[in-house]
């Protein structure tokens, strides 16, 4: 499909997601090529659940879709990143973002 | 180290840089346990090159280090984000970010 994009051995390329309107960082997802297809062709972010082995509507559980603004991939074309409009929290903890807890020297 | 940390089958933990001031996502890089802890420690990003195999201090070459500001894990630990300072372009292409190709359905 996408040419050039480099999936890993597993068939899968890590995805960013982030505020179209904040720029907060929202999570980290895999995409397979189906996930990545249906991100591009419709209005939703689509993943690869490693942990279900299924591709993953996000929000299907939770209503809480994520609207895609823009797909980009990385200079060496292994890593995408969506920018975003969610319609809810997107962390299954119920903050906004899955980055809510800082790390500090202290945790070494 | 850090108890709870989720390192992937070869020690590696993703890692996405953020400019602290313009919310701009900057790349994506990999951490084994020293790279993070020297990030954590230090003034620096330091990652885990995979194509070269050694630790890799981002900017040892270029002169462009990245300066961290806050380091967050997400929360099923698997992920890193970093907010911080970069010091010029982080991109080998010379882009401020890795990230300037966009993707459309178009290129399905």
């Amino acid at each position: 499909m996408i040419t050039n994009l480099q999936f890993n051995e597993k068939g899968l390329i890590p995805a960013v997601v982030q505020d179209a309107d904040t720029g907060e960082v929202l999570m980290l997802g895999y995409m397979n090529e189906e996930a990545l297809r249906r991100t591009l062709s419709g209005d939703d972010v689509w993943f690869y659940s490693r942990s279900r082995q299924e591709l993953w509507h996000k929000g299907e559980t939770s209503g809480n879709y994520i609207k895609v603004k823009s797909v980009w991939q990385d200079c060496d074309s292994d890593t995408i990143l969506v920018r975003a409009h969610p319609t809810g929290p997107v962390c299954h903890t119920g903050n906004k973002t899955c980055f809510f807890q800082e790390l500090t020297k202290q945790d070494l």
